[in-house]
């Protein structure tokens, strides 16, 4: 025995002391690089010779984990999305924070498993879902979990609601039953792709998503919806649900949720509002009314890497209905038996509201961030970066060579570089490569979308690093690109 | 203009140093933390007044950082599960690493989101999936994406599953369709509770999946699943998968996944590997044999925050045929439309692998650690665990007062405290009230399960800080406190 003993190993390491003189620099390290983004490029593409160091056989024995590290620095550190930068504003995503890294590096090393439980890390979770109902206007006792994202976030909302209004026992006997009506719901033609994920995964269908036509505006047309519904229900369909959008993709459009919740509660139909950037402007004094109605849905998602800055993975999705929530995915096999005390006395809370088992602390750093920075601050930067959008929509209106191809309703500006006499087709091509221009300039990161028949550049502002500044840098930049371009 | 700029606002802090600062001091906390965690229990309830801290009013104010990492540190940081302690074994979870903890707060600094483009942390990932793909037999041009965990892996690869094999445009068409045979598969009654969360919400619905019994190994009897398979096609079903277990959650038990492979070849089903531990062992060359057939899987779920002893959250689905991996989740609406340069021009290599849009570095931590420790270092300590719990049932045999009640073939050992001429019933109270009191004792965490009409103490070890002297520690808890409870 003694011998087997000596031999044991471990993935502690031998000597702490070195390991924690490597974290010590890896903070220095990642506090210089955050603190001087501004001086790098906003996006540069990653280089030949480095794919090439990046395609290594599979590490058999052990080395030095400060050799790893540097490979790390030259190798991987330098060639991020762009995200980081205050001129990144490509599709949505969050910028994240220093105390952010620094709340995941704590929950990393305390690696809480949040299934639910007798732990402090639970008590978090439940804490965070209580703030983050009360910001969003859901009564505090709805249930909630927070999730990796915000196609997470649907997904389960959409599931919950599946389960409770089918009228069946959906999780006995699936959808594979020929005498049940066939589920069907709705969503305009501007709702993210994740909801036709997430009806494809329910085995729901692609087809059963009615997408109805939206306004001038990007907003669903509530009189095409309630004839969809009207006509699915004479055809001997089952409407279930209605997706209502706070913030589109495409343009930051937000539907009339009042008018939709009025709509859902007439028709007995579940009201989902996916908000998965734009319910934060509930945080926001001037921007509340912009979401007005999002309080009386059924169920809400939304994510914490969007608008509210913080470093992947953070999503959640509010239920008002608890126990449906909870009917849709509790599930406890024996060696999850609840005990009266111990660890497994807390039960399994969070495992019983969504898909995932084992999950991760990610709720410490929305508790350290909302703690420390205080909720007022992440509406005035949500207030801040929607003055950025209108600034940069002003820009462009005032610009000859500029044009605005839909409202600023939100974050999102889509715009394009416009030259008399050129048709649709050469417009799109010229501002594709203006786009891939800008991006490749190391200048911003915008990204792009098609509106009708147009190619738009896209800014999404979901930045606490971006100053008015940056966006006179971008039409500058923008600008001078369309030039340039147009004489070659 | 000038005064708005003024106003701007940032989540970056004020004064650097100060936040880089706190961030030393919170390297040396973990550190020690860490370093320190043989001599604390490994679990205590979390007290009434911590509880009642940790229930606090939605903070509106900005505070500052160092004060709220005080209040981290009084009131979660001391009250965990317990699974980074040597003598943890409840559920399976793992232990978490120093150097993973490095690695996620470099993650989370980049904030790097990789569903797919052109940058260094999705060619990271790509990395990682050939270098686990190798480590399992699997071929290097397998496709496969990492995500939370086992779960949601396994619902990835039996969504693949079904949509492949349905005979229909699953996608498009949903389940909902009178015409279609219903689709089934087969699993054994020891499989873990994920797929039947899986069948449920991709609206197979719980009854499609068929539990086929276990000998007395634990192993799926595949002869019965013949039977059923034969018995489901004469009554006109589609039976699409075969699920096979390399590693049960209660006992540990492989199937025989060579006469699974055979047989799902034979009879043209999908078939799948929940390895969510066990998979693992193909990384130790003297347990690779028990998972053999295991690389002749369809698909594979298992995950590196279990059995690689990964920091929360990491789990892996390799799926065999890339194109159909691709083919059931792949969708791009205008605004990700890939570009031939630019950061879209890495496409969206991720995304189109699961469910998740947005994704996080997770990549990193397994980069860093497999670079570091190395394959056969995780090789060694997997067996490590094995002969611990081999040890640990040797001990079980060879103590009067208790017994195994389940053969150990992993790393999972089943076992009670037992007294003569008590029922089977009071046996079972008994031991339960044994469990809850070693856990109180802060001496060691088992779980639970049951097994047949018995109530087991459970130790499953993916724990890399344990040693066989623990386990003696163990036997004399459990010994000792049984006593006392039969004295009582």
């Amino acid at each position: 025995l003694a011998d087997i003993t000596r031999a044991e190993e471990t993935l502690d390491p031998e000597d702490w002391d070195e390991l924690r003189a490597l974290g010590h620099r890896m903070i220095d390290d990642m506090f210089a690089y955050l603190s001087s983004v501004r001086t790098r490029p906003a996006w540069q593409p990653v280089p030949a010779e480095i794919k090439e160091q990046l395609d290594e056989p599979l590490p058999l024995d052990q080395r030095d984990a400060a050799e790893v590290y540097e490979e790390f620095k030259r190798h991987v550190l330098p060639y991020p999305t762009g995200n980081i930068h205050p001129r990144f504003w490509g599709w949505v995503k969050g910028t994240g924070t220093p105390l952010g890294m620094l709340a995941d590096m704590l929950a990393s090393g305390m690696n809480a498993n949040i299934l639910g439980h007798d732990q402090s890390a639970a008590l978090v979770e439940t804490q965070v879902i209580k703030w983050l109902a009360e910001l969003l206007g859901m009564p505090r006792e709805s249930s909630g979990v927070l999730v990796s994202g915000g196609t997470t976030a649907n997904l389960i909302a959409l599931t919950v609601a599946r389960n409770a209004r089918a009228g069946f026992d959906v999780r006995a006997r699936g959808l594979q039953h020929a005498e049940a009506q066939p589920l069907v719901l709705y969503a305009s033609t501007e709702t993210h792709s994740c909801a036709q994920k997430a009806v494809e995964l329910l085995g729901l269908g692609n087809e059963s998503l009615r997408r109805i036509h939206v306004n001038k505006d990007y907003q669903i047309d509530i009189e095409a919806l309630r004839g969809a519904v009207a006509r699915d229900r004479a055809d001997g369909c089952k409407p279930f649900c209605v997706i209502g959008n706070a913030g589109t993709v495409n343009t930051g459009a937000v539907d009339d949720l009042t008018a939709l919740a009025a709509f859902c509660r007439e028709e007995e139909l579940w009201f989902h509002v996916d908000g998965a950037f734009g319910a934060l402007a509930a945080l926001a004094p001037s921007l509340k009314a912009m979401v007005a109605g999002m309080e009386e849905a059924d169920s809400i998602a939304f994510d914490l890497h969007k608008w509210m800055y913080l470093p992947y993975e953070a999503g959640c999705v509010l239920v008002r209905d608890a126990g449906a929530h909870r009917a849709t995915f509790a599930l406890t096999p024996s060696y999850l038996k609840p005990t009266a005390r111990g660890i497994a006395a807390g039960g399994l809370t969070f495992a019983e509201r969504g898909i995932q088992l084992s999950r991760g602390f990610r709720a410490l750093k929305v508790w350290m961030s909302l703690k420390t920075h205080g909720a007022r601050l992440f509406g005035r930067l949500i207030e801040q970066n929607v003055r950025q959008a209108r600034y940069l929509g002003e820009l462009v209106e005032s610009h000859a060579r500029l044009e605005l191809l839909a409202p600023v309703s939100l974050n999102i500006v889509c715009f394009r570089f416009r030259v008399a006499g050129l048709s649709e087709a050469e417009l799109n091509a010229l501002n594709e490569e203006i786009l891939l221009r800008v991006q490749e300039s190391g200048v911003a990161v915008p990204s792009s979308t098609q509106l009708g028949e147009s190619f738009a550049l896209r800014v999404a502002i979901t930045n606490h690093r971006s100053r008015l500044s940056d966006f006179e840098l971008l039409v500058e930049a923008v600008t001078n690109i369309g030039e340039a371009v147009l004489r070659s």
